[in-house]
């Protein structure tokens, strides 16, 4: 049977967006004497809800469903039998949180003094710099709070997936990948310094959310092997194709500044390589991605194969 | 035997300073092809290293001593034998990580606008902005990475420690209960309230130091429930002291600013007690903490005894 990864992505979203909004209320202080904290969590429930195309969740889950011994409806099954699936939502939400505190600080003043995200206001524009900057932080906080001993979860699962995540975030991975990013701009860099800089920068995040979905499950280290590459190439593509998308799409579609990139004077891909060689680069590395999942020996790889060809071919 | 505190307390400092240097380098990407990840690593160190009392460090390895079965010499134990105190270490380190970081994030200008702490130029000062809360940002995911799978203790133990301390850091913790503090500027609490922003906002982290040093071992209900009787009442004498010290010490003697909490006009426990009774009222909490310790049925409780004290009767 042909995947529908749109009905997919449709039932899996509802039960992230349902968590993320449980989970961001549910961290707030039990006694809220006056209105500082609940600020905060408006804040952070600015900054996590009714927005974006959630890709790192759906890389978890599909990821999950690659490593799982069966097949089964989760998004569809009823509250009793969730276990499993509520641990997956977790790892989900968690990559999903360190996603959003990332904007949150990115768009800031002292970054990229963005005004506009997902076509709406960026957080310090609407709460301040100072409410962005603690939104931020707990965000980060609560992506590892979620990973803990609650998560219904074995231990080791949560040992493990709290490594992978705190390992992408940090100064080896996406805010490595800022820095690098920060002290380019104006710079004339070469496609490796380029790509390495992605690695870190996005590629990181996104490569982490398809080894915590196979943390999940026991697997092979053929498949191990498998899953890491193509994270790490549609991780690279989601760039060169972000990069594309800077130049060719308007604002309204991207719901994002568009041709900030250029205008900020960063290297991207279409500064270094040019459109077309950009685009045909983007293609190989779908090709790549859809190679590993053939050599990594997993039979459930329909939607993930689905989700690359999704971050090629995106138009915002 | 009498605790010599100072002697105890400097034999760990030296592990607890190399293990921060060591780890903060270690966090460094394999492969630096440029300066930025470099200059991220130069702000963590700056942040991190050559400064503080380090009591959070102390109040890890103290609670740790106090439950384990034997008294062992770890800080002169040889790297061989160093598998428990190794672990131990580690939650040191990351409570500590997550402190560092709350300081550079609370210094930048959007918040504090502070340029003195622990009499050097602040993090936003010697790196810019962006490098400062890049520098936070990676700081608070190294806390975590920490505690996960090569920390060489039980995988439930790693799990605790990891909720442990995002609970603490994040918004029903020090996050909140700087939010609360942003928005108490000029605002006149009671003294319920004053209460309430500093449990969430030093009192949780204290808290949690004491809570990880014991999830290193096993304890009864009892003592579970002692220590976290003891952490609460040091988390909040040392923010009493805290707003002692702001009005009575210089920034020499502190290292970092004095007075800016009645420049700031930020509600504090001498503006709402006023000094006498600020005193009388850390006197009484430290006695609450070595009665709650009593209570506890542990035998090994001089040094958090004694740490108590310190924090206290410090005078910086």
């Amino acid at each position: 049977m042909a995947l529908d990864l749109g009905a997919w992505s449709a039932a899996h979203l509802q039960q992230v967006e349902r968590a993320l909004d449980g989970w961001v209320c549910a961290s707030a202080p039990v006694s809220l004497e006056h209105g500082a904290p609940a600020e905060l969590i408006a804040a952070m429930r600015y900054a996590v809800l009714d927005g974006g195309k959630r890709l790192r969740p759906l890389l978890v889950l599909a990821a999950w469903e690659s490593v799982s011994a069966e097949l089964v409806d989760w998004a569809g099954a009823g509250a009793s039998d969730r276990g499993p699936y509520e641990a997956a939502l977790r790892a989900a939400c968690a990559v999903e949180l360190i996603h959003a505190y990332s904007l949150v600080h990115d768009d800031m003043p002292c970054m990229d003094n963005d005004v506009l995200r997902r076509g709406k206001p960026t957080v310090h524009v609407k709460f301040g710099e100072a409410g962005a900057l603690l939104a931020g932080d707990a965000l980060q906080a609560l992506a590892f709070e979620l990973l803990t001993p609650e998560a219904g979860m074995p231990a080791a699962q949560q040992a493990r997936l709290c490594s992978l995540l705190a390992r992408a975030a940090g100064s080896a991975g996406m805010a490595g990948g800022q820095a690098i990013d920060l002290a380019s701009v104006g710079v004339a860099l070469t496609e490796d310094q380029l790509r390495q800089m992605h690695r870190l920068k996005t590629g990181a995040l996104l490569q982490a959310s398809v080894m915590m979905g196979a943390a999940l499950g026991e697997i092979s280290d053929a498949a191990q092997r498998g899953l890491q590459d193509y994270g790490a190439a549609i991780g690279l593509a989601f760039q060169v194709v972000d990069d594309i998308l800077d130049v060719t799409a308007d604002s309204v579609t991207l719901g994002k500044t568009a041709g900030k990139d250029a205008s900020h004077d960063k290297p991207t891909y279409v500064s270094v390589l040019g459109l077309e060689r950009s685009a045909a680069y983007a293609q190989k590395l779908l090709a790549q991605a859809l190679l590993a999942l053939r050599q990594s020996g997993l039979h459930q790889t329909q939607t993930l194969q689905g989700l690359a060809a999704m971050v090629v071919n995106r138009v915002s």
